[in-house]
């Protein structure tokens, strides 16, 4: 199935633009945080995602009908990267009766008395359905490591785990879309400054903000051996870059797009006779 | 907080219009599965109904931050009563991270092996969430009672068990709204038809279909006892006149609008010094 493009140069391929190369280390700070891709500026990028996102919710229904596959969508970035707003402006489009969002913060005693991966792996999509992760098994590599939750020991084993775990839903016909919303230092500061001014914001600032700001090299780092590591061709990263909050809304919507059209979601044969169906209605209707 | 009412009739009020009245026994023959209410016609409902679900989404975003308050939306109608149009359409409009929406099917054979309201607990909203419930516990006194898949002996205890469940849900400041999507048999019978002319829709086909038709008089007796004895003020019925789409939506969105205002979330005062945050952001500013 090839969809029109509403006149986007056809060469640009947003999968192939953003998508992690798996035989290069990535280096975060030569990634662009903003560009305009093949847009002429930000109301066709908006008139772009329109679009995609009601092909979206169609490929979606025909997914949830077909029964057969499901989608993970795993979203991470360091604070005010934009996850809550591309969930509220694409990925929250979806039908809520076939896709679910998880936050995940910090886990519960519940969850820390597992493995890392349980609470995960309840999360998984049922055949048909679609999950969006709002950070993820990452934080377990990332948030974990830099934070020095747990010692270097068991952090390091988990990239395999990850990997086995996430080959574990592709064997169930299960595609993992990773992005990683990629903002700047000076775009974040925008953001948080942007929250003082909002006393409606006022309940996201907390201290904390501040001090991840010095930590911005060690979690670089942790998100570039993330890349390596983990990065295969059925879950793969896409970097976004995400200064321009419409670049990012458009790019992830053609990327889940394509991924859905690839999906190729058909709708079941039927198993009922439509013309005697069609019969009795008939006959019900003229009595009615 | 009082809003617009985008020149309605400032009179019309949909909660007193469509709440089942509990001094008096309702006869679903003798209520309207049609109506325009205050609007001119198609448009201005459709209008009116994308103003109110903005409403609702800043009001759920408010509802959400305070983290006090949750809200139960039932949804209940016969087969094609438009329970997932208005998902679509209305109440999944509201952002995913604070809203879930539950398809309660036939019961799997752990959940049969646990009373009827155990997985039902396991779907209510935590402070601050939204459930929506596409079908219920009300199928445990309605498909149960008509199919017969249970004896009298058995259904007829659950009206009282099921207000003592709202009233426990009540008790942690979650308010239940149910509403009957109500369409007359010719207007289901359309809807059918119509599925019989779109291959798209043919996989919700099935025969069982035309013989729910037959106990339209069984289900109607059956919908009037829950009126009847699950009506408390914490969780009452709403009817709403169905055939006409737009009504319907437009009058759910009205009393959804309604019930969160009469919520009136409030923002959390601030526990962070602001002065403090925002010089130290022009601190970081001037060095980045």
């Amino acid at each position: 199935m090839n969809l029109p493009t509403w006149d986007l140069d056809p060469k640009f391929d947003f999968c192939e633009e953003h998508r992690v190369d798996p035989d290069k280390k990535v280096s975060l700070k030569d990634t662009a945080t903003e560009m305009e891709g093949p847009f002429r500026g930000k109301a066709h990028g908006h008139a772009f995602t329109a679009k995609a996102v009601a092909e979206i919710q169609s490929l979606q229904y025909r997914t949830f009908v077909e029964g057969q596959q499901s989608l993970v969508i795993v979203l991470q970035a360091l604070d005010a990267g934009g996850k809550d707003g591309l969930i509220r402006k694409v990925l929250g489009q979806m039908n809520p009766q076939g896709c679910r969002t998880f936050p995940f913060k910090a886990p519960s005693s519940e969850e820390l008395d597992h493995d890392f991966l349980w609470r995960i792996h309840a999360a998984a999509p049922a055949a048909g359905k679609v999950s969006i992760f709002n950070r993820s098994h990452y934080e377990d590599v990332l948030a974990v490591r830099v934070e020095k939750l747990a010692p270097k020991s068991i952090w390091k084993e988990r990239y395999e785990l990850i990997n086995d775990f996430e080959a574990l839903l592709a064997h169930r016909s299960t595609r993992v879309l990773k992005f990683y919303l990629h903002i700047s230092p000076a775009e974040q500061l925008q953001r948080f400054k942007k929250r003082l001014d909002d006393p409606s914001k006022h309940w996201k600032l907390n201290a904390g903000d501040y001090a991840t700001r010095d930590q911005w090299e060690e979690y670089r780092e942790a998100y570039e051996d993330v890349f390596e590591k983990c990065n295969s061709k059925q879950a793969p990263w896409y970097i976004i870059p995400a200064d321009k909050k419409w670049y990012r809304d458009a790019s992830v919507a053609a990327i889940v797009r394509k991924t859905f059209q690839d999906m190729d979601p058909q709708l079941p044969a039927v198993d009922v006779d439509i013309d005697r169906i069609r019969k009795l209605y008939e006959r019900a209707e003229s009595s009615d």
